[in-house]
């Protein structure tokens, strides 16, 4: 697996990540420290807010985790990919989709989030 | 149609104008001066690389035009379209996807593109 898809495997694991300590320990290895993101619910900037918003996610959909929607497009510093966030075997309730930019140093340093399916 | 679609509308304009003063001219109305596009097979910054970068396009997709493939989403500063390439009426030949995000005055400060469909 290249380093792109091992940094969107763990960008996944960081909004996994229930405990907030491993969270914002994997939030720190997987973004840069002036990380940007924005979806069409949340603008936030930096390890604390990006942390913040995960935890808030989580509670909001408590039960839920987030999988790859499939592969991951990546080329330059940049790459597309569709992540679910659901019950293992089941339909997805969300389907996402981010485009991020890396840092020099691999990290991600901006994502541009949307969204293809919102609960009804 | 909001400002946004429009400018994405301009944005496919300035990729099929084929005139340099005229196309300059719309890349300057379109982007922001420190505009940033990256595609697949090119990195260009400002507007004398991105103009070159679509006078070189044109001639080798010489007779073909760029056409909307769908709706804009957009929010925040933010905005993905998918972009045909090739004659009316025909198979494109070239299925583009761009996520772009605006400057605060309304121009496109970054252009993350990615190919969906590229000739055989």
């Amino acid at each position: 697996m290249s380093d792109v898809g091992t940094t969107v495997e763990r960008y996944l694991d960081m909004w996994n990540e229930t405990d907030p300590t491993a969270r914002r320990a994997l939030v720190e290895q997987v973004c840069a420290p002036d990380v940007r993101y924005v979806d069409p619910l949340a603008a936030v900037t930096g390890y604390e807010e990006v942390s913040g918003l995960i935890g808030a996610a989580q509670q909001q959909f408590a039960g839920l985790s987030f999988t790859p929607g499939g592969a991951v497009d990546a080329h330059h510093r940049q790459a597309r990919f569709t992540w679910h966030l659901g019950r293992p075997g089941d339909e997805p309730v969300v389907v996402g989709f981010d485009v991020v930019e890396f840092a020099p140093d691999g990290r991600i340093a901006t994502v541009l989030g949307f969204l293809d399916k919102v609960p009804a």
